[in-house]
């Protein structure tokens, strides 16, 4: 099975598939419309813009950076944005689409109106797919962003679709390690009780595509060595792709400590509706957005 | 106020004051020797090795390591080696604890036993003291390893046993951030609640010798660009002493992904006892517990 070891493979291999096009809204952000450039020079995709049209120039004048009018489609008000965003995915005018400078509820919203939106009725969640020096390969984080305390079934979701984005990726089974402060199931934890269910339910044939392991510890998911120490033995002991935390705090801690001291790369995904959202922080580096749109070219195709 | 950049500065702080004795309990270990002997002939401490006694000299024989065999009680027995251990300091005969090869709940057992150990009626609870580089200073993170769902009034515990650690290293009034994964109280997420809560029970006087902040987010704790960006004002805000995590899966996922990706390097600590306790993981490097040992030299006039 071919793994993806880096963004850059991961470019490579959108490089070589039909271009995608994406819809941004509240576009009026300089990181986002730098992501969005770079992502079209460089051959990734083709972009519609939804925002303030003044500001858009404005900030394009700033930063010396020319480009059609015609790909602005002027919105100055945010809900109205992600309702116009979303609705080009529905009509086939756009394959996914990247979230700007705006409320993360506020595009989710408009994604899950019953009515107008791009719903699945499936869970939708957060997968933070990290490029971390020294570890052999990219690995996909899942839930930092969106799920606070995640229930036993939201936990099956957020493997699905973890899952379902790596299968797009690329690979057949992907390595899930439900992690734990523990590598045991200790009834006190009921983390550590939901993890030895969820590997037995994907046994048993109830969660597909897949290979899971838990309870299982962070250093034994990531490291050979520790798993070795610790008399661990699985296929995804120091080879994990996927990275189930048991909730929003656990994700998060780990994927900014991996950010900020870790020289870690990320790109925000939001899995679950029709197609992929491109979903950083509003704080996030060009770099990240860049990446969340390439993670996103990708997997767009995933349901239509 | 003195900060510590890194454990060399810890180790010269203790270098400066009489030697400690340490009590080491089930010392048949190799790492946990290497660790007390190598704090020996750096003039940091004088040792008594609770344990194996043959097993103890075989290890060493292997390693081409003399010692004194006075230096070691003969004993066995898991919890009567813990039980030896304690009385150890309860004597005054040994400064602090080390945990050897065995098992956490019967070294804490033995030390919260009530006629015969060193507990002072206070919560126990673990701190990892991380030395980050590319963070400007060690920083404590509490509770990774101890206290699975904390309360309330047990991260009020937390702080405190924290705070009291780094004023025994010399800070007046430690930085605590209460790391959420949100900087702002949001009614769903109980723990920005409490983070609040924390903040302004220091503010009244109900948490001595500290600066608390919280809800504060990981990136805003560690990074003060982070915080600009985010527009959080704060003491705090890139430049914490200490981090309160959440819960325990947080603590320890964080700082796992913070030594296996982000060259960090740990002590572990476990504080609320009448002395503190060296305590790591039993895959823990020699190094790891070495510097804890480090710091227990320290602190160990905690109370006594």
């Amino acid at each position: 099975m071919a793994e993806l070891k880096n963004f850059q493979e991961l470019r490579s291999m959108v490089l070589k598939r039909p271009r995608k096009i994406v819809a941004v809204s509240c576009a009026n952000d300089w990181h986002t419309l730098e992501a969005v450039f770079k992502a079209k020079s460089d051959g990734l995709l083709d972009y519609v813009l939804i925002g303030d049209k003044n500001i858009i120039k404005e900030i394009c004048r700033e930063k010396h950076q020319n480009f059609p009018e015609g790909d602005i489609i002027h919105c100055t008000d945010e809900k109205k944005s992600a309702e116009i965003t979303v609705s080009l995915v529905r009509e086939g005018k756009a394959d996914f689409l990247q979230k700007g400078l705006m409320q993360t509820r506020t595009i989710l919203k408009a994604v899950l109106d019953k009515k107008t939106g791009i719903g699945t009725g499936n869970l939708m969640s957060n997968v933070a797919l990290l490029e971390i020096p020294g570890y052999h390969k990219l690995v996909g984080v899942t839930d930092g962003g969106m799920i606070i305390y995640p229930t036993f079934e939201q936990k099956v979701g957020m493997i699905k679709n973890a899952v379902r984005m790596f299968n797009y990726m690329g690979y057949e089974k992907p390595k899930v390690a439900v992690t734990c402060a523990l590598e045991i199931v200790n009834p006190k934890m009921q983390e550590t009780v939901d993890a030895a269910k969820l590997k037995e339910m994907a046994e048993n044939g109830g969660i597909d595509n897949c290979f899971v392991e838990g309870p299982i510890s962070t250093d034994i998911a990531f490291s050979k060595d520790a798993a070795k120490v610790k008399k661990f033995e699985s296929p995804v002991a120091g080879d994990a792709d996927i990275i189930l935390v048991p909730n929003i705090n656990a994700g998060n801690m780990m994927v900014k400590g991996l950010l900020l001291f870790g020289h870690a790369k990320m790109a925000g995904v939001v899995m679950g509706a029709k197609c992929p959202i491109a979903l950083n922080s509003r704080s996030a580096s060009f770099e990240e957005k860049y990446f969340a749109l390439v993670a996103c070219c990708l997997i767009s195709d995933i349901v239509g």
